[in-house]
Formats: C-alpha cells, sequence, structure tokens
C-alpha cells in the first residue's frame, strides 16, 4: 500500500504517470468514474479493483472520496522520492544554463496543506522550477497537497531544506535576486523582477523569520486596502508569480 | 445559540464587532487566548465562559479549535441577514454616486468553502463593493467561509440572487463592463479594465454556465502554461482582482 490519491481532478491526472504497482479502487455498481476506469485500464499499468462503500471510506480516510481512490503502490513522497521530485538547491543551481531564467518559490513554515496544495498548482501554471520547504514546521507533501493541488504537485520539482537562510545564499551565488513578500515594501505593480527570481513567501501569521528576511535583496508588498492584515498565502503567491512572468514570460 | 466562529484571526476581527448576546468561550486553564479574553472584555459586549475540552470541542465541532470559540449569538447569517452584509444588486446599483467606479464579483456555482473564504478575503483587501453568489448550488456563507476568510466576510456586501445572468443586465444598464475568466480570451496582462467592472468566476469543474457567459463584455484569461487545466480558483479571482486595481486604484 503506498500514497492515496482522491478527488476525481487529481487521479485523472496522476493515472496519466501512474507506474505498475498502482491501484484504482472504485465503488462497486457505481458508474459515475467508468471513464477513470478506462483511463487505468488504457494506461497498461493500473490495476482496477471494486470494493465496497466500507472499503472505499477505509482507503480513502474518509467518506467524501466521490467513489474513488487511486493508491500510487509507492512510499510516502517526501522521504522515498516519491511522486513529487526532489532536487538539492545546488544541484538544482548546477542544472541551469549559462543565462537560462527561472523562478524559484521559497516557502518559509507555511503550515496549512490547502495552501500548499494550491501554491503548487500555482507554480505548475507559472512554471516556476522549483519550490523550497523547510524540514521543519512546514507541511509535507502529504496527501491533501497531492488532492488540492488536482494533481500539479507531481509536475514541480522540490527541495526540503534544514537551512532555509543559507539556501538562499546559494541562489544568490547562482545570480538568483531573492523578493520576500511583505509588508511596507516596493509596489509589486512596479517591481521589475530580475529573470532567476526567488519570490520568498513567509507563514501568514508571523510572516517571515528575520533570519530569512535579512536575506531580500527586495521586499515586494502587493498593495492592500482591506480591514483583515492580509491576503491569504496561496493568493499572494499567485500574484506574485504572476506579476513574475508579466517581465518574464516563459 | 447562533454563528459559531473558530480561528484565532477570525475571532479577533470579530470581536471588533460583537454584539450583546455573543459568547466567547475558552478553554479551563489555558492561557494562550488571554489577549482574545481582553479583548472580549474590553468591548464590553461580549461574555467570556471557561469551559472543559470536551465542551470546547463540541462548541467548535472540531478538535482544531486552538482553546477558542467565539457564538456571535445570532442566527445563521444568510437567511437572517447576521454577519454579512445582503443587499439587492439593483439597490446596490442605485447606491452608487454619479461616476464612482466599483468592483463587483459573480461567483457562478463554486462550491469550497475554503475557496469562497479566500475570495471574501481577497474582496476586502482589493475594495471590491459586492459579491454576487447565485442561491443555488453554491457554498453558502456559513461558519468555514468566515474562519477561512480570516474574518473578512464581515466586511463584504453580499447579494444572494436566483438568477445570474439576469442581474448582469441590470449592471450593465449602470454601466458595469463584465468580465468573464475562461480560457481562450484576451490576456489579462493587457486587459485595461473599465472602473465600473463586474469579474464572473466559474467553477473550477465545468467554467462559466454558457448563459452567463453570453452576458459577459469581455473573456480575460490568465496567461498559463502548466501541466493542469486552471488555476485553484480563489488564486485566479485574486490575479483578477488585482490586475483590476492596477488600472483602477483605490
Amino acid at each position: 500500500m503506498g500514497t492515496k490519491i482522491t478527488g476525481i481532478h487529481a487521479i485523472e491526472e496522476a493515472l496519466k504517470n501512474a507506474s505498475r504497482g498502482s491501484t484504482l479502487y472504485l465503488l462497486r455498481g457505481d458508474r459515475r468514474n467508468s471513464s477513470l476506469e478506462m483511463k487505468a485500464i488504457s494506461n497498461g499499468k493500473t490495476a482496477v479493483k471494486k470494493v465496497s462503500e466500507t472499503e472505499l471510506a477505509k482507503l480513502a480516510g474518509t467518506q467524501d472520496h466521490r467513489g474513488a481512490v487511486l493508491d500510487l503502490g509507492v512510499r510516502s513522497t517526501q522521504s522515498q522520492g516519491g511522486r513529487i521530485r526532489e532536487m538539492s538547491v545546488l544541484d538544482f543551481c548546477k542544472s541551469l544554463e549559462e543565462g537560462q531564467g527561472a523562478l524559484v518559490l521559497a516557502l518559509d513554515e507555511i503550515t496549512d496543506p490547502h495552501n500548499l496544495g494550491a501554491i503548487f498548482r500555482s507554480a505548475d501554471q507559472f512554471s516556476a522550477s522549483l519550490i523550497i520547504v523547510p524540514e521543519r514546521r512546514s507541511a509535507g507533501a502529504n496527501e491533501t497537497v497531492i488532492r488540492v493541488s488536482s494533481g500539479a504537485a507531481q509536475y514541480v520539482t522540490m527541495a526540503t531544506v534544514t537551512n532555509l537562510a543559507r539556501e538562499l545564499d546559494v541562489l544568490k551565488e547562482y545570480g538568483f535576486w531573492v523578493y520576500g513578500a511583505d509588508m511596507d515594501g516596493e509596489s509589486s505593480y512596479g517591481t521589475q523582477f530580475s529573470k532567476r527570481s526567488v519570490l520568498v513567501m513567509g507563514s501568514e501569521g508571523s510572516g517571515m523569520r528575520s533570519l530569512v528576511r535579512a536575506k531580500c535583496d527586495h521586499i515586494v508588498s502587493i498593495p492592500m486596502s482591506g480591514h483583515i492584515d492580509s491576503l491569504n498565502v496561496s493568493v499572494a503567491a499567485g500574484i506574485l508569480m504572476y506579476e513574475f512572468r508579466r517581465s518574464n514570460p516563459v
């Protein structure tokens, strides 16, 4: 038994890259997911099993499974290097060609898997090359993240690091400029992002840690005028990636 | 017993406007939330009660309550016109002054309360004047929405409508231009939003319904290059509101 995926969109995506040993569990007698079944059969690697409501809920870990669970047949992502590609920051930097642009996202202590999932999805859309997640006190790349990302987490490369501030130094050596999202910085409307950019997002409660903030070349703020102190962190990250791509189209 | 709010930020915000009859429930012997207690005492309207872990979990409807639940003491929002302000689209239009700009958000069948909460929060930040939500098949303004919005839902005016397409006609009569978010439209980077704009967001699965899409003056697309078909809808809504405010600062 390996990592489980629920959510019709997420399963659909995952079936494209599913490996031997994966199993699609469907609710017996339920025809809603016949297109998923076809996809599992046609990829030639995923077994299909029909199970009872009780078995499915147990596999899904929730009643809200919409009749389908995909077992990837590999052990949990992070530690085993499974579904989400892992790479060290240094290896990533070395892999870049001379003059090649890249967008890197660094998430400092973002703990909500819904937010992390939405961020992975935006990272896929705006072609971020790497997402850096500190090892401690961050939401891991778990099933919720994969589900919320609608499967996009599979297409993003991640670096799990023990010391984010030190990794930012590595990126700087390779020509990256570091932009931290925080209040009282320059307006994001006017920011000209370098073609090698790192966007640092802090947690919603307490922002970037001071050691991380000290590494930023620029502090960028999204102009806002609300009663609550900030945007949802996944919305803020999406806006800044969008703004990066304005001056650096793919 | 009325609408319950959990989440420290959300409670903090709600305490500013809490009315007589509201009650702050705190975990007995827990000192984490003493600042919430001070705020409840100083607003002069909210009672404070210390309860057991079991009672608090029951009030919160979850184990994940972080030691505090606020009971607003009013019945559920939508039907009673409680915490989220409600207004008809026509009344809203009539309330605008000659030449006054406004941003309106129309959510066509958006059902996930996490997304709706994040959208309300962005609407507060980008000073959207009204959020239109169809009566059927949309996530209502429930406790999850208020919590996810970190309390921002209190500052946004909402119109619950039976026929979204018809209400778009009303807005057009008052000088609004209607921008629908969908694929294959004009790039959002180049869009010059009118100072009276409606942004229409469709559901993630199926997009805008065709009757609603037919009412749009423009279809706007966020340029993307990912493997999955779209951004999270709350991220997309945030980006388009951000883009509206670029040409129409508050």
